[in-house]
């Protein structure tokens, strides 16, 4: 098992939108070869380079630094296929993966949500190991290869079944690379720790066209934030993956300290673009369902984001 | 008691919004003196008349007709008293009723929410009697004496205290002027029955910038209707004043078989209006509680009306 940072690890990250291009610009900067997939823009990514303005030092590669490809295309072999697209995407990225993964390769889900890993496995029986990636980041994409890194950054690495090596390496690397990063044993006490932040922000954000301190600033609806991630805490022990009653404190307070943020969830759904209301939302609930519990502002929450999602922002003159 | 509709009964309207000019209309059309109290807009009333239209048959009265004057100046004196005012105004409008009633006059509060009756009594111990008024209406003011009715339009009154005498006269004259009324001795379960239809659809349709019909016809937006309806429900066993269990479906059915509507509600928030989330949803928030229950997607539902009550309209240019 080799645990320190190791330059020569390869990694290919599909996507580059926020995530993508911080993670990746911070792993090639210090020393990996980082190749990008995204859906068609690759020649346009590698003209471009990519630039990440970040308060922990901005980050480039110039245009001729940049690897990539687009999805389907043929890309480098990696040690670590990072899959940093929206979960709307998976039906269009998973299928591609395959390709990109050899027996010793691990695939690593910088998503929000849950069940991605069981599903990137199905998809990937061969791979070495699939991880989850819990990136606790505020950051927007701001054109083609470029990004906004706005407040905190840590991930969290979880992996699939029980063997942490493969997530200790990637946790090397990242940490080497100055991104605080922990591993954590159970995935799916990790998963549902996102989910206490995801589930009311990126929610109640969507709905009510508003930013996290406006949400905090107001007794009442600083409750329903409260009441959301108690339920989500509900949903975690249900499930027999039981994140502490002291995390909702944790998230509310590390909320108080955030930059005034509107998650992106918002911006997709003022842009047109699909809601990740399946992994954050119906998947979580379907399976709190499974173990007994109903969890009714989360169910409320998530039917108001699947109409929107539908039908469109409301009075954007749709 | 006298319950046969009496053409001699003096009624005075305050409020000429949709509910005020539709059922003030049918009551001065059926021989009623009727004297409208609004804000500020008595002269321009009066000059323009009142027209109703509506699938019933239209009401015009014309210039001459009108009777109105603006609150707090002299009015006629009257045997009922309508308030057909926002709940939102009643800190504005009920310090003006003691003036306009005697110890003969009914005060009928045609208003959505609870808790009215309670504060009519109180700003008016010497009237007759204090009665809620349910219209379960769609309808819309289009202008200065000017409204649309579109749907329904029947009438429950349900009367504060034992003595349902003052409730049987006022149902006797709307029947006669052509409304469908119906008495309920149950004041609280009156309200309640009424909430089981406006709090998921005045909510809803406001925060989500829809209407019934599309809401009925997604499975998982009904689905959330029916369990804000059984909320609702709940909340009335909890308070002792029980709406029947199959409430809920009669209510969906019946909005199944409505004009496509959007809840007024919905209109004053994209006006700018205060929006009556302290009668509708607070209130029974509150008395359910105090009986030991609390309803936690109505909870969420509130808290964003607030939201959007304080901040304004979602993507309205705010």
């Amino acid at each position: 098992m080799t645990t320190d940072a190791d330059p020569a690890r390869r990694y290919t990250v599909v996507g580059a939108g926020a995530v993508g291009l911080l993670y990746g610009a911070r792993l090639a900067a210090d020393g990996h070869d980082v190749h990008w997939i995204v859906r068609s823009t690759a020649d346009e990514l590698r003209r471009r380079g990519v630039e990440v303005a970040s308060p922990d030092g901005d980050v480039s590669l110039a245009a001729g630094q940049v690897s990539a490809s687009n999805l389907g295309d043929p890309a480098p072999p990696a040690d670590v296929v990072v899959v940093a697209t929206k979960t709307t995407g998976d039906d269009a990225v998973f299928p591609h993966l395959a390709a990109l993964c050899g027996p010793q390769t691990t695939i690593a889900l910088f998503q929000n949500g849950i069940g991605g890993e069981d599903a990137a496995r199905r998809a990937v029986p061969h791979a070495r190991a699939v991880v989850a990636g819990l990136c606790f980041v505020c950051a927007q994409r701001t054109g083609t290869g470029r990004a906004e890194h706005l407040d905190y950054g840590a991930v969290t690495l979880a992996p699939l079944g029980g063997d942490t090596a493969p997530a200790d390496e990637i946790a090397a690397d990242l940490s080497h690379a100055g991104v605080e990063t922990t591993v954590l044993a159970d995935l799916g006490v990790a998963r549902w720790r996102k989910l206490v932040w995801n589930i009311p922000f990126n929610g109640l954000c969507t709905v009510l066209d508003t930013r996290t301190d406006v949400l905090l600033a107001d007794p009442a609806s600083r409750a329903l934030v409260a009441d959301l991630m108690d339920e989500v805490i509900a949903g975690s022990v249900a499930c027999g993956t039981p994140v502490d009653a002291s995390f909702r404190d944790e998230m509310l307070k590390i909320t108080d300290a955030m930059t005034p943020y509107a998650p992106s969830m918002k911006l997709d759904l003022e842009s047109g673009r699909d809601l990740e209301v399946e992994a954050i939302y119906r998947r979580p609930l379907r399976l709190a369902a499974e173990h007994g519990t109903r969890l009714p502002r989360i169910e409320a929450l998530a039917t108001m984001l699947e109409h929107l999602d539908r039908h469109g922002a409301p009075r954007a003159g749709r």
